[in-house]
């Protein structure tokens, strides 16, 4: 039997891609165009006293290229509120101009690498309040879901529980010098979703994005063991200003 | 010739991954919309009676995500009935609001790595109930297709049975280390479907499918031989909350 | 230059697979529909009389799963007969119903490494017939698409003939253990098509499927150096059935 | 620096697949079909006029299978004018009849391996003639693109000159030994479009297809260096039995 | 840690890809067309401004083949004013009768590799001009996005500054071989978006896209370690020649 690492699970986590059909928007008369927003802001400000009362977190962004358009995430205590929001948003008349050409089902996700010794990961109040994180309200988001390699000699899952600690500490350490530059979130997705991990970060200069993950990739974990998947980067869009954004 | 593991075989099973088209749906009224629930349910309740009679097994799930709404799985003893099941649903209103971005035909099975030494499977009423099982009543379910990888050094196909028969006890142990908590069905599909097996989990908390799978990918079978589809996850939509799920 | 292995081509061959657009189908009238259906068996019984006069052969199934409903195979003399059969198709009405996921071309083929030493196989009745086969009237069909690997030290096509009869041999000798279970027609497509083989399967028990491509996987030939496409399943469509399997 | 090969260029070369929307071009009045393939008619007709006067070349050929129903390939002097046709095709109303699922944008492309030691191709008149060839009046026609393998230690651009030059030269041979049968167009695409070179392949047996690229993936250059994409089988279709083709 | 290459960036880019619904689009009285590129061209006359006074760049380009039409290049100073232009130009009109089948986000980049000793890349006029770079007008562009390998043996991100320095210095000199024929902007996307750097090349004449990206082939950091994505050609549309582009 593999030595496995053992992990700490926080909120779960919903990133809903969608693209906006605005033709079939478009068509539609202004009335018709607001009482729909009206239906949408009045289940989204829901969404907004959840993530006020701590009780989960909520954020909407605009995303940039053919992707998707419109990126909302959404972090609950469990998966049963995650199915009844997928619920309540199709049920609404906005849903219908939209498509979800992605999603990605996580959980937030520390594993026992990152834990410092002598930490009691299930008490430690720094690390439940990363298990159960507030998005952070920066300007830009980038996300991006990623596997660990298994291929040949490069099969992070044969390593010794040693030699991913050592990698993953100097990997930590680049994250830690972006520190008051670059939020970031991890949620895993193994046994959930197709990717074993999500990374979303957070900035107010996008530019920070590209130096992160570049530096990273230098170094020995992503250069042999990570696969990554579709890169999204996205401005976030408040509660006030998605009126407008609807707006033609 | 290779070193061929036997399988004992059981119920055939289709998993019927489905979209909702909301937009067309919404725009039938509420009249209409009975009149095709009323039509489902009385097609379903059949499907609930054979499950009843153990003449097969049936059960629906919500699935988060974007790249399936609702899933069926029905296990029966033929690939007939499957194929008739297909056309019964294709002929009902309410699948004309639905699409089928994905499927999977499979049929229960149990490999003789698994099976105790002085068992004979054929009849052996523990393995037989295993081969027909009824689909466990959890409140959440996952599911993923996979194959043994067949690369390089890393090619299961070229294993002896020795070998295989190790790495899988290893593996077997895991699963059994969850028991209460997990419940699974393997499926094979070599020579029907696309992958070699499928693996449908069973659990109340979502938090264990993560678990189990990522211990498991840590163990050699999986760390260098598995090869993982897309992960759907899903939770239990009993008959009564059906009608409910679809009222808009 | 390489030793290529001698081939000798009978049939050409058409899979056509197709999904139906029931939505669209329920929506004329059933004298509509009978006007449709009538226009296409017109069509199909000439195909079915070709089949009767040994001019070729002709079958139709329903296929399990998302991938297609329907899945009519053609054999004929000549590539510009494949061509005329499927504008004859198209410009039925009942083409309009469905769209075409998958097709196949390619031409019934048996291999130097399977003809008898001392056989001529352009005059013996025997290779001849199995050149111009008649489908089997089975109740159940499995096709898939192959390759042979061509990867670092699994290149097939990198072997001596000797070794690529070896392994051959041994897999026939897998094939014709199944003799009277399983009936299998190759056809072979390099430079037609983007696979290098369709093998088409027919039995009475579909699990035969998944007992002689399974036991085969072990064996070098497959385990080393087969890639493999998608996997369709099928339960036979005789012309009797066919009105009804398309009634609403 | 790598020691690149020289090559010689023709014309640029056009192959534009499509696929009819028989449901949609059946609803129209034969009448207004009529009016549609006229105006086709006039444009394709100044394409053979270009033909004729070797300032150009074309040719229409009806593609088996489903991944295209027509292909359209053209031959000339500049990237402009193939831009021109595709603007003109475009405009066309037969155009809205049809979804373009492929093409391949390329131009015809000796290598210094296939030129005779003495020969100054920018002047020999048979180089010449090979660079700006007329698309052959055969039958049937074969399309495929392909990429030369940088993978581990089959990687064909880090090999010597001298070692290419070898390769291609027992290639070169298995070709000239089809002469009369099948004729070949290179068409280079590097820095054009997505594969490096695009095959296409004239005969009046389409059997000869199978047998020269079956051959020559026995022989190393194709076995270890060959990426092939789609294959393409297609029967040629006359400017006389274009309007036919499109009858209903 | 490993030995991140430094990186210079500048404007930001926006490569946005689009396929005209000419089918849709013919269906408009040429009155409504003409409303319609009004004000598209309303719009775009800001760009063109926005050009002119060198506070970013702007071009379009028709591409040829069918995996788009036309192409609009964006360079700004940063990812909020890309963000705007693609929230103005999903509100024409015009946008209603394209879609968006590939799009790359990414900005200018000059590695230190590329730097002469002795310079400052921040305050250095001609790297900075390089950063902030005026779109060529040139009468073709090629583009196409590329990755650097971390496959086995050929893993670019664990050599060392050195080797990657040499490798760089060689594929450097080749670029600069043509001069006057061939100019490129390299965007990086790491971070950004899927691919990690965009390649996009100007030229008179378009043999000079393939001879180049030939070259470089042969060269060992283009052999061992590129990997391409999808290949654009297209010819430079001007603000004048547009009307003319869409007229019917």
């Amino acid at each position: 039997m593999g030595d496995a690492v053992t992990t700490y699970d926080g909120w779960y986590a919903t990133h809903d891609f969608r693209t906006i059909d605005w033709a079939a928007w478009r068509k539609l008369s202004e009335k018709e165009r607001n009482v729909i927003l009206d239906e949408w802001i009045d289940l989204t400000s829901h969404f907004v006293a959840i993530d006020q009362q701590r009780k989960g977190s909520f954020a909407q962004y605009s995303i940039l290229g053919h992707k998707a358009d419109w990126l909302l995430i959404h972090l609950r205590p469990t998966v049963k509120e995650l199915d009844e929001i997928k619920q309540q948003i199709q049920k609404t008349r906005l849903a219908d101009y939209t498509n979800t050409p992605y999603s990605y089902t996580s959980v937030v996700e520390l594993s026992a690498y990152q834990v410092r010794p002598g930490t009691d990961p299930t008490t430690d109040p720094r690390v439940q309040a990363r298990l159960k994180p507030e998005l952070p309200n920066t300007e830009y988001m980038s996300f991006y879901p990623m596997d660990k390699r298994r291929t040949g000699n490069d099969n992070w899952y044969m390593l010794s529980m040693e030699e991913r600690r050592e990698m993953m500490k100097s990997h930590g350490l680049i994250g830690r010098s972006y520190a008051g530059k670059v939020k970031q979130i991890i949620t895993g997705s193994i046994g959930l979703d197709d990717w074993e991990w999500g990374v979303s970060l957070f900035a107010d200069d996008p530019l920070q994005f590209k130096k992160i993950v570049q530096e990273m990739r230098f170094d020995e974990v992503s250069a042999r063991f990570g696969e990554f998947g579709a890169f999204y980067t996205g401005c976030r869009l408040s509660q006030e200003q998605f009126r407008d954004w609807f707006a033609i």
